[in-house]
């Protein structure tokens, strides 16, 4: 049977993953494939560290550029993480002609196009299903089983350390603090959460997913991008009580007028809604097509085996690109799309949480300065007062980031308030 | 830009749903594909028939002959429905060496090894991501994303109609012939819903999924197909109190023997797994493998928009395959294993429902007779009595079909059961 050759750049967790499931699933592959998949070269830090996942020692090596010009190597794996290194990799592979398969999240939110547009000249391939939610196939979807339609929208859990802190704090109303400590004791967090709870994880796979719904790179500056971090227990709480979740979204949306929004942010959304009840590190894609309508995606969005799957399932689509010689560089653009909308110009409705003093005349300076910057307010909830201080929980009807940034300033500049205000995004899904 | 030529053999819903959407995101396909899909040829029965989508009348012919022969279309897709004709214009085209897209799941179901032995002979593409589950890509699913796994189980609610139905008889309390009578009045069962409620139309769609799966066709004899015209809103209320719901799911498993068991039929499921919140006219998929772990696809399985977004994506994957000369089938033989599983020997839990005397001595013959066969009772409602007659509803440990008809049969003989017992089968999504 022929052989393809494969170059591992990175054999941590995903890497390692990747071997052991081409040995173990070695026959099965073959046999789907009528190719056989066989790992050539192994770049690593130390070849001479004891690992979990064994391959032999002579297909280890310490410089990652003996991946690429290793002449039995056709396909190049880019599983280093980092930017600058994977970049150089990246770079080298596809002018000397060889396919790529890379899960670099970071790396292509940021030099997506540099990467897309020298693949594009070079006729080389470069596949990416593992950048985005695992072992969830939602790249595929949306390049090939999606190609007929407008993507009118996504909305993505595509984070699952915040995935798991938020469905603790709900589950178990556990406070931000406590909630991330479990997740660090489980392994679902790392010892520096930072990417991930202030939402630029899951920012740079939105940049990816809009990127190839609207076929033009989106720049991670033109992205609203909130963390978790300010979440109180007493948030998720209320939103409870109005019969909501909260939960990290990926949101990617055009308008009519062909105009782009990215964004992430904890977000209410109905419980009814199927993603309000994706729980634990799982994560879920809801994608709405002009023609499809409303599909969901739903899988494990990180760890060792369900990327290892979607980087195998690259791999043996990159070898069948090769048998063929398939030159298409695997990103599609299209540029029906263009413009990112100005942040400041999203609408989206909100949840409001003010701490305020308990006295008359109150409500009616929050509810003035709300009128006079046109937002108006859908219900409202005032829970028991301590005699002295309460909270005023709004609920608003649409409006702008900038009318919305006025009111903020107006009301956390009235006297009655005491605290900073709660300003959270609320999604109902519709259309 | 360079054209390529489309036949469409059928212009009802779904046809013409593919005519509509070529035409109205014909910009957008282009740009992405690079390549022009054209349509060339219409088969119909009456070509001067008024329709509700507009086409060329130039196009139109009375002969479904004339679509495959026209030296202008290079890709066939079939949407006539019924199996002679279908097949006779399907291995016409394999044999004429044009491409194949068809989203005819009887015709698979029934044929399939002919056919794709056909098109692997004469190295033609046939492609059939509609014929399951509408606009949920399942088959690019598991025939490439899933690849480097072996697929250890699908539970798939794959009928629209009977979940619809299922869905009104558990929300809103209708018994099976209101439930029935509303979906037909609201267009979601046709006047004839025999191919719907008696669980055929499923078991096409879990053959296919499951040749797929383990790369050997499943002949319809060795699938156990069970509808739902025999269940009451009784039933359903019994397992709402015992926490379950009731849907009409597609199983298919292969144990470690390499034995594949396919079945259709009414199934408990715990009314917190995802699938329990699937209503409506929704489809959804639960698909596990030993890689990727367990994932869901979710979305409408049926209409025109949502399976023309299927036909359309497989046209794209066609018109490419066509560029690069691609020449596998379409299906993925790997033939690791190959054996259907007796049904006699298929496990599961089971619900049983028996009508019976309220008098004592009653639970004891019962119960003895579970003992005898060797089937354990994991928990056991008996609701208020009228005096005279009464009700127990057993919640069954696993036993094969063999051990459960082998009860079945001495309960129903007992002096005390008076009326048809009600066996239902239960799935707990374990492993």
């Amino acid at each position: 049977m022929k052989q393809i050759g494969i170059g591992l750049a990175g054999f941590g967790t995903v890497g390692a993953g990747v071997f052991k499931h081409l040995v173990q699933n070695r026959d099965l592959l073959s046999q789907r494939l009528g190719l056989e998949l066989a790992v050539r070269r192994i770049a690593v830090r130390d070849p001479r560290k004891p690992r979990a996942v064994s391959a032999p020692a002579e297909n280890f090596t310490a410089r990652w550029e003996d991946v690429v010009d290793d002449p039995a190597v056709q396909i190049v794996v880019e599983l280093m993480g980092g930017i600058e290194q994977a970049r150089a990799l990246i770079v080298r592979a596809i002018e000397a002609g060889k396919m790529v398969v890379t899960g670099n999240k970071a790396l292509l939110a940021e030099h997506g196009k540099e990467i897309f547009d020298l693949a594009a000249a070079r006729q080389v391939p470069v596949f990416f299903e593992a950048a985005v939610a695992g072992g969830i196939p939602i790249i595929k979807a949306v390049r090939e089983s999606f190609i007929g339609n407008h993507i009118v929208s996504v909305h993505g859990i595509i984070n699952g350390t915040t995935n798991y802190i938020l469905t603790r704090m709900t589950d178990a109303g556990l406070d931000y603090a406590a909630a991330l400590a479990e997740a660090q004791a489980q392994g679902f967090a790392e010892a520096d959460p930072t990417l991930d709870v202030n939402g630029w994880d899951a920012a740079h796979k939105a940049i990816i997913l809009a990127s190839l719904a609207y076929g033009t790179w989106i720049c991670p500056g033109n992205v609203f991008v909130e963390g978790i971090e300010h979440l109180t227990a007493r948030d998720i709480g209320f939103a409870k009580t109005l019969g909501y979740r909260i939960k990290l979204l990926g949101i990617i949306k055009c308008d009519a007028g062909g105009r782009i929004e990215v964004r992430v942010h904890p977000t209410l959304i109905p419980e009814k809604h199927v993603l309000a009840s994706v729980n634990g590190v799982f994560n879920a894609l809801c994608v709405r097509g002009d023609v499809v309508g409303e599909t969901l995606f739903y899988g494990r969005g990180a760890g060792q085996d369900p990327t290892a799957s979607a980087v195998i399932a690259d791999l043996a689509e990159a070898a069948t690109a090769l048998d063929v010689k398939r030159r298409d560089c695997g990103f599609m653009p299209h540029g029906l799309y263009g413009e990112s909308k100005p942040l400041d110009e999203i609408v989206c409705e909100y949840y409001l949480r003010i701490p305020v003093l308990d006295k008359p005349g109150v409500l009616s300076q929050v509810a003035g300065v709300l009128g006079a910057t046109n937002i108006g307010i859908s219900s409202m909830i005032q829970p028991e007062s301590d005699g002295e201080r309460t909270e005023l929980v709004l609920m608003l009807h649409i409006a702008t980031h900038a009318q919305v940034r006025d009111a903020m300033a107006r009301i956390t500049a009235l006297g009655c308030v005491k605290g900073q205000p709660q300003l959270l995004r609320v999604e109902h899904f519709e259309g």
